[in-house]
């Protein structure tokens, strides 16, 4: 297969017009064929309708014909073999076996997402049957599924160029919610991005449905991501990355003439919180472990154990000596993207201007690569400097010295909204824990005990997301099959007859759905 | 009792001090007794303070706890009494019955999410048990649930004084939620709610729990209202009222640092179409169930049927004249308050320069009385006129005649979101209807076959909501169970010891929830 540089508009291979991006390669600076030109706004344009006049015919297709879309999705990227290992390894510095992991998790979170259309839990059915005799008034027959908003544009993430991309979580899930897709791909890994829409494309021929039901443009975030976003025929928008992306979606979105959700998944520095009991006993443990997670994939994750906080003592002391004795072996590892390197090291200098540096990693041995770096401060400083806060994309870290339990508090009040909390803990630690949950519960999306935040499960109980900034919307996660869930909103069929319900809402219940019926659950 | 004139903070009775306002009888004009002075940006912080205050205790109540709060309020409210009644009169010019209706309603509302409260599926937990033998990695514990977003500002509609206003659905559906809830009362009617506000107070009071649970504050929107919805300790907002009031609150919202959900419910035309064999078997009955709807309550309801749409012809003629018989004898009614008045005679004088009119009822015989009033367009006209489609809150109602099934599709595809989209059908009907089907399930939230749309069931199937600008977010309801869900969130957690886990979340299940539990939902 050779990659040929076109956007996909539903079957139709189309050049774009605009300037031209050609992936580099962070390990060695080098530009790779071929040239990805920008599409227009009528590109943008002809994708949506292609879009809307899927979506009706899209959205009423059988459970079953819409997981075989998914499950074909994910043969026909595993049928691409070493092409696209050989492809995502060039654009992005990342090592073979991540990526090969990354396809894995890819197509296993795509068969997930058919499991879950076909077991239908996501179409909440609710059935509150007619009462003809009840007094005052009688009750009509009332029956609530769920159904699709509509098209919706994916914007994937850099980190993950499979995974969070152009057959990510997002698309995987507003596909399987019965929602066509428009994925923006994102400019550092074009190739990777044309191999998979095609793999996608291919899919949705396979499988006998409208070619709207996909598409792919490429493009400036300005021309292409605004002009999607503030198409009325898009009716959601998925996003992962920067706070500053996310949040001009967010802005386009709702400043249209019909305001639509986007769900934004931005920025955490994900607290770790190291109690005293465990600090003690096992402050090795914990030191090997935070410095892999911290320096897993150069940092480059949404999870990244960001800070740490603690109550300062001898425990403590012990714990940053041996963790940054294990910083120091650290090899430099190549980041994504030039820029990304570059906002590295500028969000490193300015820690370095307003915490104490603790130990770095090995020097850089080529180009873009990231040098691991450990900060201290304390408590009352990190409550005064809000730069102190911010996320640095990368394998940095800083250690948040507290007084006592109250400035930990303190502190923990004083955070933004986060993805993750991390607490580590032995039995003497569970009242001090305890006493931190109720804030926590406010701050995060996931709260873990003993464990790294780095590693999200793709599940049925898995919450990535959080309160602002950490997402745009806090009642949603990205990952997971509860992601289905950002795509949906529910109907209510009044006094229908039999013949004009849709098989989910028939009273003879042909796909067996575990419905609530007049208040109780089907068994 | 006797009506005082002050605000309710927590526990707390607190006179304004703002400018003060009178609620006025619309049947008389008379101002009523006593003043209620306008709160201030204080009073607002004073209220969100305690509100913050008791969150986090108030968030873990138990369920039974919960649950009891809210029944405790239905019968507070109850043991009103007549008072209650009498004020509700004076101050809507509604109808004794009408009032003792909705007072039961109201109550009967605060019982049902009680009981929802209490069955728990709204938690809706999730877990996937730890696979420490998986390749390639081990899967962690990993266990979700919902938790409240936080206090809650509710603003009460005009034209329900209980069932949409202090203690209506948005505030009983967050208090179920385990959110604290500050009311800002309506002016229309500030006695009616000073009444409910005391009786939900004293509940709070009996059931021992924080009196940040619930305030109630008076003044006007742009002091009060912004303030409150700009206030970071508020993390969502309730409000039925008009589009611009709904999009004002949406847009404060968005601007805050923290951006925040609104759940506005705003406006709609409720477009019920006539088809040729309903209209040929039983013109006599639509003729006349479309005017009881259309002028019941002066037609002040969110879903009152403001479109008729039908295939022009001998039958359709037939409809018109006997619903413009039918109108001509409807008696004016008293309508909610002078400004409602004032905008229903404007509405309908634009209608009246840009379409033709049918039938008005009798005429007024007293102040700020609704005359019911029946127009007619073509569709070409109606798809070329914007003012035609805008919503008229009264009796007003408007016929478009359609050339044939094309214009009807058209006209629908035209139609702004809406509440809800009525059919009135014969078995020779069907496929015609079928045909519209997906068209109308993405305009409308609630979709209705030979019935009403006026009149919505609390139940768990029930669907008030609908696409922009109908409200601002389709993907919820505010009407029936399900409007709990507009106020949580999910949280994960992963790894956690039992004794930390909620009891929701507890390896034993002490709550006896269905869970979703490693895939598949519990008997």
């Amino acid at each position: 297969m050779t990659l040929t540089g076109n956007m996909l508009i539903g079957q139709h291979a189309t050049p774009g017009t605009r300037e031209a991006v050609r992936a580099i390669n962070p390990a060695t600076n080098a530009a790779l064929e071929p040239a990805y030109h920008g599409g227009t706004t009528e590109h943008v344009a002809q994708a949506c309708a292609l879009a809307w006049s899927a979506f009706d015919s899209y959205r009423e297709t059988s459970l079953a014909a819409r997981a075989e879309l998914l499950d074909t999705i994910a043969s026909e990227i595993e049928a691409l073999g070493d092409e696209l290992i050989e492809r995502a390894v060039a654009e992005t510095g990342l090592a073979h076996a991540r990526i090969q992991g990354e396809r894995g998790r890819t197509c296993q979170q795509l068969r997930t997402f058919a499991r879950t259309v076909r077991a239908g839990e996501w179409l909440d059915v609710r059935v509150d049957p007619a009462q003809p005799d009840r007094q005052p008034l009688p009750r009509a027959d009332l029956r609530q599924r769920q159904v699709p908003l509509g098209p919706v544009a994916v914007f994937g993430a850099s980190n993950f160029p499979l995974a969070f991309s152009v057959a990510g979580g997002d698309t995987a899930s507003a596909l399987a919610a019965g929602c066509p897709v428009i994925v923006k791909a994102h400019g550092a890994h074009p190739g990777t991005s044309e191999l998979v829409g095609r793999a996608v494309a291919r899919a949705v021929k396979h499988c006998d449905l409208p070619e709207g039901v996909f598409s792919l443009l490429y493009g400036s975030g300005r021309e292409v991501g605004i002009a999607l976003v503030t198409d009325p025929r898009i009716k959601a928008v998925g996003f992962t990355g920067s706070q500053s992306g996310g949040i001009a979606l967010c802005q386009a979105a709702q400043a249209r003439p019909e305001p639509i959700p986007v769900y934004a998944e931005m920025s955490a520095v994900n607290p770790v919180y190291l109690f005293a009991g465990a600090l003690k006993t096992r402050g090795e443990a914990l030191a090997q472990g935070f410095v892999t997670s911290l320096t897993l994939g150069a940092g480059q994750f949404c999870t990244n154990p960001g800070l740490v906080i603690a109550v300062q003592g001898a425990a403590l002391e012990r714990f940053i000596s041996l963790a940054s004795e294990h910083l120091k072996e650290r090899p430099a590892q190549t980041m994504l993207t030039p820029g990304i390197f570059n906002a590295y090291e500028t969000g490193v200098g300015t820690l370095a201007e307003h915490a104490q540096r603790l130990a770095s990693g090995l020097a850089a041995q080529g180009p873009n690569q990231c040098q691991a770096q450990l900060f201290t401060t304390r408590a009352q400083d990190f409550l005064a400097n809000p730069r102190l806060q911010a996320e640095i994309f990368g394998a940095a870290s800083l250690v948040v010295q507290c007084a006592n339990d109250d400035e930990v508090r303190q502190v923990t009040e004083h955070l933004e909204g986060q993805l993750t909390a991390t607490l580590h803990l032995d039995d003497s630690d569970i009242e001090h824990a305890r006493a931190l949950l109720p804030t926590l519960e406010r701050k995060a999306g996931r709260l873990l005990v003993n464990s790294w935040p780095t590693g999200v499960e793709v599940c049925d109980a898995m919450v990535h997301g959080g309160p602002f900034p950490a997402t745009s919307d806090s009642r949603s996660t990205s990952v997971g099959t509860a992601a289905i869930l950002r795509f949906l909103r529910p109907v209510c069929y009044q006094d229908f007859p039999d013949s004009l319900l849709p098989d989910a809402l028939k009273h003879s219940n042909p796909l067996a759905l575990r419905r609530l019926l007049d208040g109780l659950r089907e068994a």
